[in-house]
C-alpha cells in the first residue's frame, strides 16, 4: 500500500471513494471562508516575514506544546510563556525528536501537509533529519513568497475574521481595510468575555474602563449600552459576529432592578459565585437581545474549565494547553434565550461545543426547529478527521446539513488554514459520498450540499 | 456509481454487502409486528380516503414540519395549529421547495421510499415539480387501494398498537376487533402519564374523572385501584403494553402514609416540586408493580424537556416540533423499582432512550443483569441510519441481541410505517454481516438472530 | 463468504486488511505483559489440575453468569454464591443452550477462541452438542498441559500483577518468586479500597487491624504511615502498581485537623455522607502523594455503582452480574490532585473509564497535557471490539498513541488472557491500518507504534 496524498482522508471503499474525489474536486478550489479564528491582523499589516520554524509551527501553538510537555519536555524549553528565550532550532528538535507521539492527532496531519505543501518537505520529522529540515524551513521563509500577504493570497482566503478585546481600536483593521495593496477582507470579531463575567480577574477595572471609553453612567443600563456602543463600532469595521467563550451557556432573564443590583455588587467586587453566575447568565441572554437589535452573528463556545492547572498559569500566562472541557447543558440553559429570541429572524446564534454528547442529544435537535440556531462545526479538540465525521452522523439525521455553521478553523496558527478547511472539505465529501452509495441522497443533491458547506451556508450563517 | 434502491442502506464493501443482502432476505417480507406507536384506530375504523398529500405526509408529520419551521417557513403556513387554514397544495410546494434541507435526514429517506413505493415517484421534489407530483399523489389518494385498510393490508402489518388516554371507551378498537371485514390486530396502549405527573395541567380534575368513572374513593389508594382498573379495560380490549413518557425515570417507594399526604396535596394544587417529583417517581415505582401484577409490558420514554418554546406551545400547542431531548440518567434513578421488581418474571420493562450516552453505560449493562428489563430500539430521533448502528454497536457487545426490543415505529405517520421496519431490517442485516465477516459470529447464527429480531424476540417481548 | 480465523477482527476492506495483517504480524507473537488483572496467585502457585469445564469457564465469570440470569436462569443453578452446589454439567448445558443469546458480546469471542485454540472446538455450543463438548473439555484438562503453569507458559505470559487486600501476606507470590521451576514474574498490585471508604462494611475493624499490624497510632497520621508501610511491603514483594476503585474520582486535599477529626469520626463509624465523600477525596489526594513518594503507579477504576440489586447481593454476594456504571467526571474531580501532583515525574497516574463520554471530553485532553496521566485502555464493559475502536478514535486525534496505558485484560478468567490480548493486538493493527490508508500516518510509523504498544508502553506506564 502506497499512500498517495491525493487520496488522504479518502474512504478506503474504492466505489465510496470515487464519488468522494468527484465531489471533493468540486470543492477543492473554492475560496476560503474564515469566519472565526485568532490570527493577529497586525502581522498581516506589518507583512514582515516569520521570524523562524519554531515561532511559526511551534512555540504559538498550545496544540503543539501541550502534548510536547505531556510527553516531558518543560514549556520554557518551547518558547512558551513571559520569560521565555529558548533558541527555536532546539524548540525545533523537541519537536523532531517526538514526531512519532503526534502520529495520529490532527496537528500532525495539519504539520505535514503544511511541511509537504509549503516546503516540499516530505520526509516525516526525527532526530536524525532535525537540523536539515530546521535549515530548509527557515532558508524558505526568507523568500517573499512566504510573507503573510503572499501566504494570505496562495491560500485563497476571501475573509478571515479575527478576534479581538471590545475596547480594541481596530487600527490594523483599519489600516488593513484602507490599503490599496490588499485585497483580503479582514474582520475584526467582538469578543466580551471578560467584560461579561464578574468573576473574570480585573472585570472592575475593565468595566471601569469600557465605561469611560464610551462616556456612559456606571449604571447597569449604562453598562449595556456601551457594550452596545463598541458593537457598532466593531460593525462599523466590518465585523460580522460576537463570540462568547463561557464555562456553561446559562442563560437567564433578570428584572432590571436585579440587573441593576448584582452589576453594582459586580463593580465592588462583592458578588457571591451564585450571584455571578446569575449576573453572567443574564449578560448572556442581553448578547441575545443586542444581536437581536444589531444583527451581529452570536456564537457561543461553551464547556471548557479555563486554566486548569494553576501553577502552569501562574508561570506561564494562560491558553498554555491546560484548559480542559466539561460536560455542557444546552437544552435547559438557553431556554430563556430562546424562548425570548430564538424566532427572531435577526438572530443567529451558532452553538460550538467540546462535548460530543450534546450533538445527537440537544444541538441538532434544537437547530431542527429555531430558525435562528445553527450547529457550530467540530471544535478544538473535535476538529480532527474522525470527530469531524463523527459530528455529520451525529447531527445530519436529525438537522440536514443546512442547519450546520459551515467550516470554522477557529486557528492562530496562520500556516494550518489551508490545511484545516481541505481536512473538512475531504471529510464533507467523503461523508456525502457515503450517503450517495447508501442510496440516502442522490449524486445532484451531494454535489449541492458539498459546494454550499463551502460557500452558500456560511455566508448565510455569518451574514457575509 | 449508479445507485440501486436494492442496495439502500447497504454496506459499500463487496464482502460484506453480500452477506447483509442475504440475511435480508430472509426478513424482508416478514409481517410487520409494530407494538409501540401512534396511529389514530379512528382512521382504520372509518377508512376513509386520506384528504390530500400536505395532510397526510406533512402537517401531522412534527418531524418534518419541524425542519421546515427552522429552515424559515411559518407553522401556520404548514397547516399546524388549531387555526390553520394554510392550502394543501401551498404546504406541499414550501416542502417540495426546501427538500434539499432535508438530505441526509430520516425524514427525507421515508419519504422517499413512501414516493417511491407508493407513488411511483423517482424525483426528488424541487419547486419545478411540486405542483406535478402533488398531482400525481392526489390522484392515488382517490384510489381504492389507498384507503386505510387496504394499505394496512398491503404492508402485512400483523399487530398495530395505538397510544390512548387511559379514560378512552376504546370504541374504536373493539369495533375493529368486532368487524368480520378487518383482519389486524389494533391494540390499545395504557398511557398515563397526564394522571401520573401532578405537575401535569389539569391534574386535579382529569384525576377526578378517572375517580369518579370508576367509582373509587378519592384516596391514594382509591387512586391507584382506579389506575389498575382501567389497565384491566384495557387488557380486556387486547392491550398489552402500558407506557410512560417522563421527564426523568426516577423512582420512588414512599410509605403509604407518605403517598397518602402528597396525592392528597395533589388534588389540592398545593405540591410543591421536589414532592410533586417524589409523587411522580413512586406512581412510576406502583406502576412497575401493577405491571408485575396485571402483566401489562411497561415501557419508559424519558429525557425529553416538552414544549421547549412556550411561545409556540401557546399558539399552536403540543407536538409541534420543540421537544428537545435532556440528559437522562437511569443506573440510580431505576435503581428502587428494580431492587423491588428487576427479577419478577411477569415484569417486562422496556427503556428507551433520546440520550445514546445511556446505551453503553447504563442501558446494556442493566439489560445484561435484569431479567425484565428490555434495551428498547433508537427512539425519535435516533431512530436512523446511523443512529440505529451506533445503538447495536454500544449495546450488543455487552447484552447480545436477545436483551434488545425487536424495532418499534414510534409513528403517527400510518404511511411511513413499512419504510422504518424496512430500515431496521436492513441496518440489523448490514450490522450482523459485518459481525459475520469480522469473524466475531457464524453465518447461521447471523440468520437465526435476523429472523427472532422481526418475529419471536418482540413477540416476547411485548407479550404479542 | 467463508470466515477464517486469521482474517479475525480484520477490516473488511482489502487494502486495509493488507496493512492491518502485516502490523499484526508483528506483534502476534510478542509476550503478554498482563500489569493489572484479577487472576489467584494461588491457582499458579498449587498448579492442580482445574476442576471442571464449569468452574473454569463459566461459574468465577461474571460476564458469563450475568448474561445467563438475564436470560431466566437463576445464579444458583450456575454454581454462584455460598450456597452454590449445581452440577457442573447442568451448568455447562445452560451456557450451551443461551449460546445464540450471547452472539455479539466480547464474551462469545472470547470464548470461542478459547474453545478453538484450547480445545480444538469448532463447534458452537448448542443443547444438542452440550454434552459432548463438556466431555471433550474435561477430558484435556486432566492433561499435564492444561494446568495452569503450563498454560502461563504457552500463553507467552512474561508478567503477570494480580489484585491483593493491603493486609495480604503476600505468601502466594514469595514463593512463586522463590520458585526456581517458575519463571514468570507475578507482581501483586496494592488495592485500598476497603481501607480508603469509610462507608465500606467494616471500615472501622479494617483499619484498626491495619493500625494493630503495622503497630501504627490510631491517628490519620499514623493511618496514612501505616498504608505506606504496607506500601512499602509490597513493593518488596513486585508490586509497581496500586489500584483504586471509587464511584467518583473525587478528591481533596483537607487540611490535617479536619482529616484527624474525619478520620476520628470515621472510626466511630459516625461519618455522614458529606463528610464520608470528604474523606474518601483527601484519601484519594493522599494515594497519589504516596505514589509521588513510593513511585507505585496509581490506576484509578472509578464510575461503577457496586451491587446494584441488593437482595442479590446478600443472597451470592459480590462480583454476582450487578455492577453498573454511572456517568463520570474527571475534569473538576481531579484538579486538586493535579493541580497538586500532575507534574511530578515520579507520579504515573492512569485513568479508566466505563463511561465513554469522558474519553473525548476529559481523558484525553487531560492525558494531552498532564505528563502523568495516561490514558487507560478500555475497561469491563468497553473491553470489546467496537468500544476498542470507538477508544481509540475518541482519544488518538487528541493526545496520540504514547499517552495511552497499553492493553489490560482485567479478567479472573485465566485462559481467557491470551484471547483479550490476541483481541487489543488485531484492533490495534486495524485502526493503524485505517490511518495509513487514509494518509494520517505512514506506514513505517504504524509499525513502530504497533510494537510499542504492546511492549515500550506498557513497560513505561506500569514502570515494568
Amino acid at each position: 500500500m502506497t499512500h498517495s496524498p491525493a487520496l488522504a482522508l479518502m474512504p478506503a471503499n474504492e466505489s465510496t471513494r470515487d464519488v468522494a474525489l468527484e465531489l471533493y474536486a468540486e470543492v477543492a478550489d473554492a475560496p476560503i471562508l474564515s469566519p472565526h479564528g485568532h490570527v493577529d491582523p497586525g502581522m498581516l499589516l506589518r507583512d514582515d516575514p516569520f521570524a523562524d520554524p519554531a515561532e511559526l509551527l511551534i512555540t504559538k501553538d498550545h496544540y503543539v506544546t501541550r502534548l510536547l510537555f505531556a510527553s516531558g519536555v518543560p514549556l520554557d524549553e518551547l518558547g512558551v510563556g513571559p520569560a521565555a528565550n529558548a533558541d527555536p532550532r532546539s524548540i525545533w528538535r523537541h519537536l523532531a525528536e517526538n514526531w512519532h507521539r503526534f502520529a495520529g492527532t490532527a496537528s500532525a496531519y495539519w504539520l505535514e501537509h503544511e511541511l509537504r505543501t509549503l516546503f516540499d518537505i516530505v520526509d516525516e520529522p526525527s532526530a536524525e533529519n532535525a537540523d536539515a529540515l530546521y535549515d530548509t524551513i527557515a532558508a524558505w521563509l526568507q523568500n517573499p513568497d512566504f510573507r503573510p500577504r503572499a501566504l494570505f493570497d496562495r491560500f485563497g482566503i476571501e475573509v478571515l475574521a479575527t478576534t479581538d478585546d471590545p475596547l480594541d481600536d481596530l487600527a490594523a483593521h483599519a489600516a488593513l481595510a484602507a490599503d490599496p495593496d490588499f485585497r483580503g477582507r479582514v474582520l475584526p470579531t467582538f469578543r466580551p468575555d471578560a467584560y461579561l463575567d464578574p468573576q473574570a480577574a480585573g472585570f472592575a477595572d475593565r468595566v471601569t474602563r469600557l465605561l469611560e471609553s464610551t462616556g456612559r453612567p456606571a449604571t447597569f443600563a449604562g453598562y449595556v449600552q456601551a457594550l452596545r456602543d463598541r458593537r457598532a463600532y466593531f460593525i462599523e469595521h466590518g465585523a460580522v459576529s460576537a463570540d462568547h467563550g463561557v464555562l456553561e451557556p446559562y442563560t437567564t432573564d433578570l428584572d432590571p432592578a436585579t440587573a441593576q443590583d448584582l452589576f453594582a455588587q459586580a463593580l465592588k467586587g462583592a458578588l457571591d459565585a451564585r450571584s455571578a453566575r446569575e449576573l453572567r447568565g443574564h449578560m448572556l441572554f442581553q448578547a441575545a437581545k443586542m444581536s437581536v437589535d444589531d444583527g451581529l452573528v452570536m456564537t457561543v463556545h461553551p464547556g471548557v474549565r479555563r486554566n486548569h492547572h494553576r501553577p502552569t498559569f501562574d508561570a506561564f500566562g494562560p491558553d498554555t494547553g491546560h484548559d480542559i472541557p466539561v460536560r455542557t447543558e444546552y437544552t435547559e440553559n438557553l431556554r430563556p434565550l430562546l424562548e425570548a429570541f430564538g424566532t427572531e429572524k435577526n438572530l443567529h446564534l451558532v452553538l460550538f461545543t467540546v462535548d460530543e454528547t450534546s450533538f445527537s442529544r440537544e444541538i441538532a435537535p434544537l437547530a431542527g426547529f429555531y430558525p435562528s440556531l445553527y450547529i457550530g462545526a467540530p471544535w478544538w479538540f473535535l476538529d480532527a478527521p474522525d470527530a469531524i465525521l463523527r459530528w455529520r452522523a451525529a447531527v445530519t439525521e436529525t438537522a440536514g446539513f443546512y442547519r450546520s455553521s459551515g467550516f470554522i478553523d477557529d486557528t492562530r496558527a496562520f500556516l494550518s488554514i489551508p490545511a484545516r478547511h481541505d481536512t473538512s472539505r475531504r471529510l464533507d465529501a467523503a461523508f456525502l459520498a457515503r450517503l450517495v452509495v447508501e442510496g440516502r441522497i442522490s449524486r445532484p443533491t451531494a454535489g449541492r450540499i458539498a459546494r454550499d458547506l463551502v460557500d452558500a451556508i456560511p455566508r448565510e450563517v455569518f451574514k457575509l
